[in-house]
């Protein structure tokens, strides 16, 4: 067969294969790790390969959250009340719109049977809780809040438990996570090739797939995969063009989260071989003006000056609300009191001024938009309340101490960080859908090559947590068939 | 070739053709036709098939509006100046986010030769301009704003003119327009198969489209397309599992815009055949309040009673921003002098009371939100200004004359109405294009099987324009290849 895009071979052509295995994992990050563990348990011969020189990808990069719950270990020990029921409820609410049921329901259901699953793997967590914004960048606790579910709306929807699970280590957390995952794999028996580029899948007559065409400094190899090939290499955010086609919107975020091999060619392996790709325009969006905390005691405004969200929403929520639904501009209105610089990205500020009147004027808010939205919110501030968006008590307290600033979120003078949550539809084992619905044979993805169980809604550690678990589930299906 | 998905057949696998021809266009809506006529025009044997029993598809149901500008004689009749480069200036800044250039400067370049090639198949236009609500639905003038060209913030972006174009009769304007296409289409020797429906592209060794394998009731006929196949099948409205996975949000309009045969299968015979989809989230969603437009005197609010758009807004605007911005929940504020019932489709009332601090507060909005609001826009539209959003003088009114009402705009209460605007990817030539950036040699596409002009953004006319304009294109392209 002629080959549209060079990314799909047919197997007349090969004449020859230079290596062959069971279960052939393209990518060694997260996902394609947990695969080839999963596939050797179930005793495959295993190949990973990997563009780097290492194996770890964009995961060891990360903050090493795992979006895990349903009553762990951890929650127990941190006296948090979860189930199955309560963590799918939230997901549902959260990952939307329209999260796929059929990729959460068997995440919620089989959470802590994963989690012991990275135990057995030698994976740390400190049960402790860490009380902060999102993430304890500066100490070991090993679980935290990751998402929305404490804060309006979810805290009605579901009752609240903190499912970001952390590695116990004060930094390189992800890496940790990844060091672990690796020496399971090695232990495993899969064997590694590193700078080895997954060039073509090779398609048999009637569809399936058997194996890849892989390039390395040494030159080609044809690689066959007797049972079947696992793409995990990544998403797109490194892509120019793929952002610019299929996300537009994320091309306005400074901060791209992940490698460059982060560059969509998993998904455009999958494409190639008959799979789909769905929700191509969704992303995790990020607006990390927290840590601190304290700056969640002031409030987002649009250019008329009004709140559009509760402030202590997470990072993802906040991002996903300012860039896609205010087009991409707002400020944060805060006092002298809860002023203080963020941690991890610089900010600008807009405005600052001795009134809230003068600030109105300075931002170009028709006066008395800014006053009136003021005085509604520190009315009701005092008293604990915040009856238009739900913000938690513990972050009310009227702004009423000058000076008092205006911090810009313009997309073009905030940090906003993205990464691409788009890629190949799979079904709950991992093996990659056509259009139609039926399995491309042979073929199976995981992590952020597939769209996962967060649809634009995010939370963190969502995507280490279904890279892992779909990738485990891929090599595992993989490794069973044919 | 093993064939994914059924919709992709090996040459090979053909032992004989039951009928030949140069260009073969799959669906007879507006695209389809005008690829056949200029197909034909440039010597091509032409077969158009379609699925219906009869030619026309979508296009024959609309209203008939062309988007067309630059300088129409219709627009100069009716006092309008406009030029390619104003047009192109709105399109960029309404079209998007981040709409495609090389569709769009072309489209503007060539629209007074397009309005040229309509009048010249017979399609009339009168010379007199529609002040109303974006379409004359019972009179007959042939021009109109049929976005929001004239409002803000798009009049501070490029000099206002209106470009909906309709042709001249008071009812059935898309039924006009097509009918002088067909007849056109006839004459130019296209020959027409109807209740046929393309099963497959048949696709040769080296990756060319060369035909297509049809059913019609009297059995499969394998067509070959020595030149090419032109894709013009319409878009996925009407199929469920299409707009669940790739859609969502469209799925809560009440109202689909298309015939059953907007199922997607365009788009999927062009992924099958090594063609790219984009954009397939992106849809028009409109609001159909207007007319009358008395209504647009009223106000939006959000559930805190708070204004988050120009209410002279295009209404496929108005319903992008409520339900994608405003998770589909939102008011029109009315006062008794404003309030008409809206002559396209019924409404729910949310709440009617005396006084505004009464309706705040049956509609559960914390006070003095929505009196904040109506007090602030009062103010300012007793001298005729807007200074929030910046709404026309000719709309401002304070509205203060009891009864007052809230229009309910909840997606589950509201029609709103939707038909998708994602598909296959296109050059200017009408020529489908692989995710990497060459073309599927011989396979063209137009209209709403195509990912077109408006990216999300829409102006009505948008649909029948990109689709004759690329239709056209597609046509002679396809013809001259080969």
């Amino acid at each position: 067969m002629f080959d549209l895009e060079g990314l799909r071979r047919d197997e007349n052509e090969i004449a020859n294969w230079d290596a062959e295995c069971d279960v052939l994992v393209v990518g060694g990050g997260c996902a394609g790790v947990c695969a080839a563990i999963e596939a050797a348990r179930a005793g495959a011969r295993v190949i990973v390969l990997d563009r780097a020189g290492g194996l770890g990808g964009t995961s060891a990069l990360s903050g090493g959250l795992l979006y895990l719950g349903g009553g762990t270990p951890i929650q127990q020990a941190c006296g948090f009340d979860d189930s199955p029921e309560e963590m799918f409820k939230y997901m549902m609410a959260a990952c939307g719109p329209e999260p796929d049921p059929a990729l959460v329901e068997p995440y919620c259901e089989r959470s802590v049977e994963h989690f012991h699953w990275f135990v057995a793997r030698g994976v740390p967590f400190k049960p402790a809780f860490f009380e902060g914004a999102h993430e304890p960048f500066t100490s070991d606790e090993g679980l935290t809040y990751s998402g929305s579910e404490h804060v309006h709306p979810f805290n009605q929807i579901a009752r609240p438990a903190p499912r970001g699970h952390i590695t116990q280590q004060v930094t390189s957390k992800g890496s940790l996570l990844m060091k672990h995952l690796v020496a399971a794999a090695e232990t495993s028996g899969a064997e590694t090739r590193l700078q080895h580029r997954c060039e073509a899948l090779v398609v048999a007559g009637d569809g399936r797939v058997v194996g890849a065409v892989v390039r390395s400094p040494e030159g080609e190899h044809r690689v066959r995969a007797r049972r079947g090939v696992v793409l995990a290499a990544g998403g797109f955010i490194f892509n120019d063009e793929m952002v610019q086609r299929h996300a537009p919107h994320l091309a306005r975020c400074r901060a791209k989260v992940g490698t460059e091999n982060d560059d969509g060619l998993g998904i455009r392996l999958g494409l190639a071989a008959g799979g789909e790709a769905i929700r191509m325009d969704t992303g995790d969006i990020s607006l990390p003006l927290f840590p601190p905390n304290s700056l969640r005691r002031g409030i987002f405004v649009d250019r008329e000056g009004q709140r559009f969200l509760n402030e202590d929403a997470y990072m993802g929520r906040a991002g996903e609300f300012v860039l896609l639904h205010q087009g991409g501009r707002a400020f944060l209105i805060v006092d002298d009191e809860v002023f203080v610089r963020p941690e991890l990205f610089p900010i600008e500020i807009a405005a600052v001024a001795e009134s809230i009147a003068e600030l109105e004027s300075e931002l170009g808010i028709p006066a008395p938009g800014l006053e009136d939205t003021l005085t509604f919110y520190n009315r009701h501030a005092k008293r604990g309340e915040d009856p238009l968006f739900h913000k938690g008590a513990h972050y009310l307290k009227p702004l009423v101490t000058p000076p008092f600033a205006a911090i810009d979120l313009a997309a073009e003078n905030a940090v906003y960080s993205a990464f691409t949550l788009g890629g190949l539809r799979i079904d709950a084992r991992g093996a990659v859908l056509q259009p139609a619905g039926a399995v491309v044979p042979g073929l199976y993805a995981a992590g952020r090559t597939t769209s996962g169980i967060a649809k634009q809604g995010y939370s963190s550690g969502m995507s280490l947590g279904d890279g892992s678990f779909f990738g485990r589930r891929a090599g595992r299906a993989a490794a069973e068939s044919g």
